[in-house]
């Protein structure tokens, strides 16, 4: 199989110049001006456009059993919905139930993601903490291609690590060369805060950001910083929704350290007021958490990511239906928290922050894709258009318009959170592995197609 | 009993003037210039010196047990030692056991303190929670003078605090009109770096700053107020001894939130090079937590008094002897915790803080007294020089001069932190409850003659 | 003249307690508990009120000529005004032009002053130098009760201090023990911006805003800051009006500088929409600078306030007329700066920061008077309810309300910045020098009884 | 003329490898493993070393006359330097005199660079204003390959840029797609310190860092900082010595603006004691500014370099002879003001910054090269090592040592400010052009071999 993207500006992180890029089975073997079409090859006309590698979406729940159901698309269609818009690779999270193995779990998501149309690799989770964790932390590691762990500061009684269990695992993280991600909310308190508004009769989705204030927040994200910082090893926040959260990891990069946040595209383009919305089904279907925020939150995420102190966009995408998230209708403790996103985090990334001035398209590279390849150690297989990497590319026409909906995306579920939003920057083809798998609305994903890709520890660099 | 503290300037909070201070029983009964001496008044010449509030020191351990050991200052030694020093108020703490009751603690407590010589009060420690605990707390606010509740989240194993007993107890301490109060260090963290060093070999009380570097203080600092932000309270920061912690409350304090922080006179004046020094016992006999300090460090703090971040200054006074410390000689974990002061904090704090311009002398009296009276809530009984107010009075030389030693102190134990230091800015005298307690270096401490002092809960002022 | 002011609640900055206040001529005598009233003494029933320090406005302009046109206030309206409101004294600006005598215009106010009809006492505002300045200095500090001196950091071609003024001008306040203060803003980046709007065709009171962003304020208090921190001098910021420039002042703080910090009531409780209004007229009245700005920033003004960081509230009391802000209708750099507000100020910060909880009672008593009787040192004859005050006073009731509009004012003007906001909170009594010159809606207001306030040099305080 | 590097790693700024590096003229032709050696081509054996782009030191001056005398270096010596250390670019500076034209001015520089052995361009100073500064500013940037101007804040009375130069300079940079730098010092108060330093009789070399505080920095980074935030220009300054100038730049980066930042070798690692030697000729030859900072703010510059609030290092190569600075022994204001270092910035960086793991091989390449490359838009013809880019290397072995002495070094002078430094970490062999121009030890630098590199003005990314 061979493919010619002709006549586009080839986009990387850091530079965008004219080339041509010529890909034989799934990898990148040439970029340069006008370059040859071998006989047979497939030409994908990119004039005027930009040729940039495939998104890279780290933060992902395809088929995840939570809150006593299961997220509605699985990895065929949450890959291929990815696809679709631009997104080659995803990073899903095994999530081990309190007690059970890392192990068995970590082989219970690989056989969930065969049939992924796209390429995806794992998060694996650390909900518990015993001698025999500590002990598949490193066969995950050594066997399985896992460099990155996992950990809830939130879901008291469920899911939530405790301070010891952060410790530990974070210690044991930095011995086998892995980085420790987080989820930072303080579950005591989120607890607490749902107690009373639930004894306030305050019960609907309303309740919902009421319980997750920035605070509780910026409280877990500065303590898993603090505990990396003591423990000498990086850490990634995941979803980054708040500037006080933010500000924790400004902080600390100022200081030196080596953290790293996560914005998700939701967060950086839709506000609180959704949770007061009239229509009470589409108030429910956007809790997720952390909550949407103000305004205010969102320029404090843009700046983030313009200054450098955030690093990566993702989705966090884990759709619920409507007859799901009703679960919670009367006691938002019980909403299931969830919105998709997987599909269209690259336009709405593109229109909010390059249409705007806030990114380059550079940087827009970096966010989308460069930097979640370099922090999780896939890069260059992943996250740069150059000889010898994945061929994994979108075609992105900067004046192509799309609107978003429910009703044609390709995504599972019955709601959009970007419902209506028109986006002028848009994937005319996706090429994955070598193959053009999307091409101006033609979906042509592969069950099964998707690949694990291992990620290596990370080791020091020697001459 | 009548007192007449003639010739001096009085300084309070607000600004120093010319004035007699006429003192009847135990009360202060006027201020001016020129007063009349009733007859047979006891005439104290402060002819060229200040007349102050009596100090305040909002945090000593007398008698207590701990790790094992109990305290070398009971409560008489302990509050002679004080009104030595110009403090005529401590504010001490009931520890109790976890699954102890806390009422029993508290009597416990207050009968050890009878004996005292001078006036105390009690904080009392929130070390484990159940029903109980939150329907003592209810007495104690009620019946038996107590408005501030203590929570360790350090010393894992024993006392430390975890997040849903904070959560808890402050939500409660609201409720009631108390204050909550936290020492601040990650007790998982100290457990973990203690675990690390012992396994390296490194057991002698070099190790112990090491154990407990600055981050593992600015984490529970910065914890306790976020959880004091969302439940709405303020809370009081026990002897902050880092910039970042201080960063945290300044921070906080910066958005509006009502934080209090104390430093203590050894964190402002000692550095964390007495860890190393080549007298072992000495080394040891430095050993308390939050550990001494790099000069950095003293700088900040200073620089929260002056600039209103801070509010008190301590002593944590909480004495062990050589042949206590010895206990640890082996492993720095084993060392019993606790440094001396009361006798001390009030010139050293001058000396410090007022001979070099950091402070005004109405400024030393904010943080040595008024604050903590405020704080505390038992102003304008205490804490300033006025009609109505105690008897309780420093009459302070600006030129005498003193050489601190464990030989000539009042204190009990071996070991001064602050030995062989000359401080310029000593009180002449005390007087407490209207008596002249300590005259010229005689002190005319009186067992049994100090009261317990009733500290109600906090109201809304009404008109 | 006797005055006793029966059945309230006393409220001072340190405290409030249940007392009667008694006044002999212009000072107070007794402050207690249920205290005889002299034969001929006029009662006021303070039963069920407050009774505080009259304001201090630390930031008027009456009878100002400015941008070729006088402000509408004169010396006797103006202080009446202040009264009404509950302002008893007012600090006003002697401001000399580029290469005028400072001593010459200095004479030039206290001429006009002399008809107040409320005490007064005067900021010189320091607008170019040469050695004469630098003599004249030191000759109103050492004669006319001058401790203050005012550099304006915008307004350039007219009364804009370069940076040589700045240094030479704040050196010279240190040697003399007076308190520069500045109105910061960047002036030339104002020009620059102006200019660009004009050239754009932005002509109207919209652009006023957009002249004068809130990094221009920010760029001016940092410089300001840094210089007084190099010379070794405090400093006093007027009329902070925005988030940035609290920071700055915030920072400074923190590390220990003596900065303090003006908040002017318009700026915590208007935003700039008004500058969009379609009443033309009214939008032009709102045109003073800095002007006023998003919520975001009233916001972080309170918690300046409440944190300790800004430190007293004023007016800028600068009123024009429709007709005279009519000179820029066209162009919006000809529109005459001023607002006013000395008679609602009081009312206006009580409701909105005593009633939604920002400010304590005694924290009122703090920003509206006792913290600008500090450090403009005129405490305690300024600034408190005590034997030996000046017997100003306000009897505030709590419950009252008022609805503010220029219709029933008696300030001169025909806008009122509040203009129909209904405050709770008002004084029902004004007492100034010991009369009472305002009751129950009762204006007694004297032309000429007001009395210039000397304010004596900073002095090293000593035993 | 072919070169082959065989065997090494290739370190570029985002990611090392091993592959070698064919060279075919000045081009850098193949990056691959395993590649042919041409017939002819010279083989220089990188086995066990790091292959990287060459260095760019984007401050110097060579040949500089500046405070009455000529700079020890000129463009060839100093470049040359620059080659046997592996710096294979420099950026100098063209420095009008008040009132010169700026195109005269360049060509004089241009004309003195002729000679030079290695790559050089030019930043352009604007010192003073009018129209034809405004005219020849664009003259630069269209026609002689300048982006970027420098404004010096200090030298008052010499170069000094007021603010309405630098606002005016700002907003043409901006129209003309150029970068504003800035040395950031407030020029009003180094005036006004030395001469109260002077008044006191305190003249020597000790003078000199007392002169010229860190707030002094701090205040005109801020300004330099909100003047580019308010007319929306990226800005870059020059030499940040201190922590609070940093901040200055990581607060505005926080809020998403484009602030860049360089550090100097120098800064980061010496120390303020060098003013106190007794060796009062070494204590004069560390004279420069700003001067070199406490032990804290080169932690602090470290941080901001691993953080990326710091982008480049540079040397500000500026070398004045012990007869020269001699000039100012009696008057620490006379001494000609600078160091040189330009040969020993890569391996000082390099054994500080690496070596202690601060910075990974790929943040090393990011600071000595590629960032500067890409702020002064030379990327990727200068940065990095790649197919078509400049082939200028530096084969860098990571375990040799070098002593740094005036006595061994290729520049002139008769001091070196790392004098007796032992640094692990040396380039084996610096190529240049495609070029050999030092081999262990070997200088071949030619004379007139250098390049004036056109640096093209900022245009907007488009497809």
């Amino acid at each position: 199989m061979t493919t010619l993207i002709r006549g586009g500006t080839v986009v990387n992180a850091d530079r965008a110049f004219r080339a041509d890029v010529l890909c034989e089975g799934d990898k990148i073997v040439a970029v340069g001006p006008n370059l040859e079409a071998p006989a047979g090859a497939e030409i994908v006309d990119a004039g005027g456009q930009y040729v940039m590698p495939g998104g890279i979406d780290p933060h992902t729940h395809m088929q995840l059993p939570f809150m006593g159901t299961v997220t509605a698309d699985d990895f065929f269609t949450g890959t291929a919905a990815g696809l679709a818009g631009g997104t080659t690779t995803i990073i899903d999270f095994v999530i081990p139930d309190p007690k059970q193995s890392l192990l068995a779990a970590y082989h219970q998501w690989r056989g969930w993601a065969e049939k992924a149309a796209g390429d995806y690799t794992f998060h694996v989770a650390v909900t518990w903490w015993d001698d025999s964790v500590h002990e598949e932390m490193g066969v995950l590691v050594r066997d399985h291609g896992v460099n990155s762990f996992k950990h809830f500061m939130a879901y008291k009684n469920a899911i939530m690590a405790d301070d010891e269990t952060l410790v530990k695992s974070f210690r044991r993280a930095l011995e086998l060369g892995a980085i420790p991600t987080v989820h930072a909310e303080n579950g005591e308190l989120v607890f607490q805060l749902q107690k009373e508004l639930l004894a306030k009769g305050i019960t609907g989705p309303e309740a919902h950001p009421l319980s997750r204030p920035p605070e509780v927040e910026a409280e877990a994200a500065n303590r898993a910083i603090a505990i990396a910082n003591v423990l000498g090893t990086p850490v990634y926040i995941v979803h980054v929704s708040c500037a006080e959260s933010l500000e924790a990891i400004t902080r600390a990069r100022a200081r030196g350290q080596r953290v790293y946040g996560e914005a998700l595209a939701g967060h950086l383009t839709i506000d609180d007021s959704v949770y007061c919305l009239e229509d009470k089904e589409a108030a429910l279907a956007y809790v997720m958490s952390p909550p949407f925020r103000s305004k205010h939150h969102q320029d404090a995420l843009w700046h983030g990511l313009t200054g450098g102190n955030l690093h990566t966009t993702a989705t966090d995408h884990c759709t619920f239906c409507a007859a799901q998230k009703a679960a919670g209708k009367d006691d938002f403790t019980k909403i299931p928290n969830g919105c998709g996103g997987v599909e269209d985090r690259m336009s709405v990334v593109w229109d909010a922050g390059v249409n705007t001035g806030r990114l380059t398209p550079s940087e827009f590279v970096k966010v989308t894709s460069t930097n979640a390849a370099q922090i999780f150690n896939i890069y260059p297989r992943k996250g740069v258009v150059a000889v010898g990497a994945d061929a994994d590319l979108v075609v992105w026409d900067p004046q192509g318009t799309r609107t978003i909906s429910a009703k044609t995306q390709f995504a599972k579920g019955d709601f959009n959170v970007f419902e209506g939003r028109t986006v002028k920057g848009i994937n005319t083809h996706t090429i994955a592995q070598g193959k053009v798998v999307f091409s101006k609305g033609d979906l042509r994903a592969v069950e099964g197609a998707g690949r694990h890709i291992d990620r290596p520890a990370f080791k020091p660099v020697s001459a």
